[in-house]
């Protein structure tokens, strides 16, 4: 089958194999049958070839079954046949494609090629029926006696890039595809990229310059560019196959040649798992809803375990309540406590006469269990199960048995092992640690313990206004994905950025993460993305670390920003709602420090900004401004010495020109202009241009003595994320912000 | 001739050809006669070739001509040569190495294949000897009147790992040596890497491993091993020959056939240059120490422009010297004023009774040149030049000018263009910014003032203790290798960090930084590293930004670690000489938060630290201390709820074991273990292990609430690089003193 005609067919679609795996892709609307190009598939042939492998109990597929398997679904591998005529040679040719080799067949000759019995590289019709006629007279002179039977046509490989296409089945993310180079650089640079399956155009064609060699794919060293459509076409049928067989676990095209004129699977293998993989429990996105609401936005708290005991979690739970403020009912549950920090206590939540929305756990994990039925049986929504001595240290099974009870009685369980969480439009602290009150737009969430106390501390110190911080710890039930769900549609909240470790669906994470990001910022911190990282976080957790580079891949086919570290995490948090949308690429940089200009360039260059090439007009515009020593062009350089004027005056330049879409300011302090002088000129710019209905996003970096630390903060509370002795944590932010608005399509 | 062959011969030296780059090249110490292994070479072939070259007015070599200097420098190319008997054959294929080629010679044979007169491959005399007879008598058969002139001999090519051998000449480095793999490899992933020539043996081969590709030259894919040292060889036999030859300024040995069985360079292209390099201006190290000890240690110091009136940079300077405490003499230099600040007043340098050691120019520049002139008549023996106004600005004239003097009246000056410098042991602020007054160890430098700015308020800020911060600005004179030459001697000072843009002298940076990164490490931000970068940094001083891979492999040529960040530079500056020197690469983990150990572990791999493989009886020990479910190896997990003796036992443990090199603290605020506890127990045991002369680098990471940031700054002044809300920091810290251990042979 030649590889252009599969864009030109349509999926067959009168039968229904839809297996699980598929159904739940449908979801993520990555490949809904409107937007692929219509391609036969004939899905019966594959069930057949894949009953007969598992009633032998075979792992893996023959060489002439995968064969088979690529060509119902449209994956070219090299054609072959036997023509008996020069038109059925043709015929056959252009069926298969072109070039093509002519083989005599004959019993008798046995050395074809002294025979003159061999034509490579046939490119045309008229080649193939000149080289029919030719091949067959050469054989008639080599041995007259010979019986001649035809002569074979075979497609020919090779002489086109060699490429990899693969398929794998991860235990988080389920079906992926895999591209790369052919030979060293998947081999030794590992240069592979990943995507879930099934694929639409976009994302196939992204594979392609999803590598670090793509450039090669273009054409180097005088080769033609391959046909994109043609391997695109290809991850795709491999893409919808792995789809709609879950049981074809892994699968490799290697080599692939790719040409101009299409692509070629010149070897096949598929290795098939017929062992049903469980399910992981996923409720509709409108069930989640409905329970996340009233656990996260409870107007009745009960607390399993509260105390009067100073010291104890459960008092820390009831005074971090009450004396965080907030102003629904909270019920302590004692089994003998009449009252407790002034509430009426209860010796169950069965007790309680009225309707309760979330159950806070302080208890130890024996007597976990028992109290969950209680929660199950009076219909609470949500248990935060802060009690460790689950999986984390090894009690598996305990951990097991309140899966089981919380599903039987649909409550949704948060934890165990957490600290907690809050939520602060609810003046909410559900949790042991330290009340925390600075309201805001950024939703944080943690797997680790330890790293929600940082979350907690970063944001205190740095003034971050935070809606919520969420512990999930051992994820047994609530998942980043129930997060996101909620944040999605939480009003209070305009940024979610999560720290984990692992993700026990990852697929679902992307599902959901696709969708929300459109809407909201994602940040992430993915720990234990490196090898001995990776080593560590199941020895803490148990759970098993994906390979880095699917993550890296999926976060980006998904439109969530990875964060490298703890710090850009909360900085990215801090900074991204602060700024405005932007309208487009064009970064302008002013500076009164020639030496933060290049620094910042830099940073530019780091987090995938574009400087702006000048335009002349603009360029003397800013001209006007600044010393006629000041550099030109971008970085615009006002030099050291200059008055606030010339600050303000460029800035609002920047501002007000339409074809510049943020600005990064690098402030160097000076007797003329001192920080805070530079400060306030700058809101003031800032607030006159929003006056006018402007606004961009504006980033600075301060150097300075130590009063720019002042000077900074001032920036940073009015709208401006400023650092003080930093080029690049500065740019950093804005580059988070661009990655995300080019991910939800808004630039 | 034969690959393997080069180890044994010997250096020609009886002619004394050795220009300028050699002896220079020799300053380094890294290609001395003596460490070399012994080749044959021919200059006079090669003098020869480039006098005709040079006489013809060419600008590159013929192919012939570069395989006649491939040969004086015992680079191998193909072999080739006619032999008359089977004898001749098997000589000549032994000269130039297996396998070879046989090919008839005869003016009658055209097409020699077909008349069976060549064979491909043969790989031992047996065959060359079987072959020759093969050969000829297939010739006489095919036809019989034909003269049978010989066999020609050539070595085959081919079939082992295309690499790239090539020198280019840099206008700051001089002569460099560059290495890659062939294809895509080098031209679209730019995976190549760079040296100064000469190379000694191990330089050569750390280019080996100086790519991403390296694996491959260990053999991959089923492929043999190239022969590391016949590739080193030749890479050090291009090095010697480009340094013999400064006229040689590109060289190009591409492709070049490396094999299991040696290197053969199949095409070869120089390109020559008999314009003669301009020399840098170079005093000899002692004349440097001199006058700069005078300069930065000075006894007595002019302000040229001192002046009694606010605002004034003259008067700046005034206040900084006398309030900073400067306790040697200070001239005002004025052309009327008697007295200036409580001080005598000048009217010319030439005025004052006593001898000077650095004239601080605070005076416009076109009325630097005439002050100069003074200053060097007074034998003053350095210039602070604090104006701008001269090559940053376009008067490049003006700053030939001043050079010219100061080159007359060996004056050496710093700047123009700069904000002055501090060198605090003397308490000496010779500037116009703000006083700075924290003393310690660290001696910064910045090529631009902005970024001097952001230097002094974080040093402040962060309590860093430094020795000095100079400003170099336009450095027209004093570069960053005076600066080394130096701090190396200079005992108040234990690290040196630097900024810059470029390098005025790249080589003679390098030549000095390898020697003084031996004793003290340094630290460099080079700005403009990114191409966007570079730009801005060309716009900015008028400098060629050298290429950034250069510039990378050369600093690690030279024992140079490398910031990725002003806040990098900054926070290694602060932390690395806090921290004792490691004794070798065990690295262990001990953690409160099984969250902070895994970004710990990640960060481990980020900065090229080895997490330790605990020893069984390690492992046991520790176990003993923390509870049954804390997690086992390395991480050391004592999980969330320990008391302080859990911390304590831990680390005393990890201190006592000399097996462990070094200790990264996770900590996790708790109720029981505050954040000042653990701080202040962590210095306890720290100090108790110093008392018995234990002392390994403790670098921590504190996640908890804001209180921890006073825990952070306690155990930082305690000499524990220790951060809030960042596990990636105190490992940066940690990973790049090791570099710098690395880097200098200690561990």
């Amino acid at each position: 089958m030649k590889i252009k005609e599969i864009n030109t067919m349509t999926y067959d679609t009168d039968e229904d194999h839809t297996p699980t795996q598929a159904k739940h892709a449908d979801r993520l609307g990555s490949a809904s049958s409107s937007d692929l190009e219509r391609v036969v598939i004939n899905k019966t042939a594959v069930r057949e070839i894949l009953d007969q492998a598992k009633a032998q109990g075979r792992t893996s597929l023959t060489a002439p079954e995968g064969k088979l398997v690529c060509d119902a679904y449209g994956i070219a591998v090299p054609g072959e046949g036997l023509a008996k005529s020069a038109a059925d040679a043709v015929a056959l040719a252009q069926g298969m494609g072109f070039p093509v080799v002519l083989k005599i067949i004959s019993p008798e000759i046995l050395h074809k090629t002294e025979a003159g019995g061999v034509l490579v590289g046939l490119r045309s019709a008229a080649e193939v029926e000149q080289g029919y006629a030719t091949i067959m007279a050469n054989a008639a002179k080599h041995d007259p006696h010979a019986s001649l039977l035809g002569v074979q046509v075979q497609q020919m490989i090779g002489g086109g890039q060699e490429v990899i296409i693969g398929a794998v089945t991860d235990p988080s993310f389920g079906k992926l595809v895999a591209f790369g180079l052919g030979g060293v650089l998947v081999e030794v640079l590992k240069d592979i990229t990943f995507r879930l399956a099934p694929l639409n155009r976009e994302e196939a064609l992204s594979m392609l310059d999803g590598i670090q060699a793509a450039e090669v794919l273009k054409g180097v060293r005088g080769a033609e560019p391959v046909d994109r459509e043609a391997l695109a076409a290809m991850l795709r049928s491999v893409s919808q196959l792995i789809s709609d067989f879950p049981e074809i676990s892994e699968m490799d095209l290697n080599p692939v040649f790719a040409s101009a004129s299409g692509a070629l699977a010149a070897d096949v293998r598929i290795v098939v798992d017929f062992a049903p993989q469980p399910e992981r429990y996923r409720p509709s996105q409108d069930d989640i809803l409905r329970q996340m609401n009233r656990i996260m936005r409870p107007d009745a708290v009960a607390v399993i375990g509260a105390s009067a005991e100073d010291g104890k979690i459960g008092n820390s739970v009831m005074k971090n309540l009450i004396n965080g403020g907030y102003e629904g009912k909270i019920y302590p549950i004692h089994p003998r406590a009449e009252e407790i920090m002034g509430r009426k206590a209860y010796k169950s939540v069965l007790d309680v006469p009225g309707g309760i929305d979330v159950a806070v756990f302080a208890i130890p994990a024996k007597f976990v269990a028992q109290a969950l039925i209680e929660v199950g049986k009076k219909k609470i929504p949500g248990a935060v199960l802060i009690p460790s001595g689950f999986a984390e240290t090894g009690n598996v099974e305990g951990q097991q048995e309140i899966v089981r009870i919380g599903r039987q009685y649909d409550v949704r369980l948060m934890g165990p092992n957490i600290y907690g969480f809050y939520y602060t439009p609810k003046n909410l602290c559900a949790t042991f640690c330290t009340a925390y009150d600075v309201k805001g737009k950024a939703a944080l969430s943690s797997q680790s313990g330890g790293i929600g106390m940082a979350i907690i501390g970063f944001s205190r110190s740095a003034k971050m206004g935070v809606s919520a911080i969420v512990g999930l710890g051992n994820k047994s039930d609530i998942d980043e994905d129930d997060l996101l769900t909620f944040f999605e549609q939480d009003d209070n909240t305009e940024i979610i950025a999560q720290h984990f470790e692992d993700l026990k669906d990852g697929r679902s994470f992307a599902e959901v993460a696709r969708r929300v990001s459109k809407k909201k910022p994602i940040v992430v911190l993915k720990a234990g993305r490196t090898s001995l990282g990776a080593r560590a976080a199941s020895s803490h957790t148990g759970a098993l670390a994906g390979n880095d580079k699917i993550y890296e891949d999926v976060f980006k086919q998904a439109g969530v920003i990875r964060a490298r570290s703890l710090r850009d995490l909360l900085e990215y948090a801090r900074g991204i709602p602060k700024l405005p949308v932007p309208k487009g690429e064009n970064v302008v940089i002013i500076t009164g420090a020639g030496g933060s200009g290049v620094l910042l360039s830099d940073a530019c260059v780091d987090n995938e900004l574009s400087l702006m090439t000048m335009p002349e007009d603009l360029d003397a515009a800013f001209r006007k401004f600044i010393p006629p020593f000041g550099a030109a062009g971008n970085p615009v350089d006002i030099t050291g010495g200059e008055p606030p004027a010339t600050y303000a005056n460029t800035i609002r330049l920047g501002l007000e020109d339409a074809r510049i879409h943020s600005i990064i300011l690098g402030y160097w302090h000076t007797i003329i202009t001192p920080p805070m002088t530079f400060a306030k000129l700058v809101i003031e710019v800032k607030e006159e241009m929003k006056a006018k209905g402007i606004e961009k996003p504006i980033v600075a970096s301060l150097a300075g003595d130590v009063e720019v630390e002042q000077a900074a903060e001032y920036l940073y509370q009015h709208g401006v994320p400023a650092y003080a002795y930093s080029t690049e944590i500065p740019v950093a932010v804005l580059g988070a912000k661009y990655k995300w608005a080019r991910g939800a399509g808004l630039i």
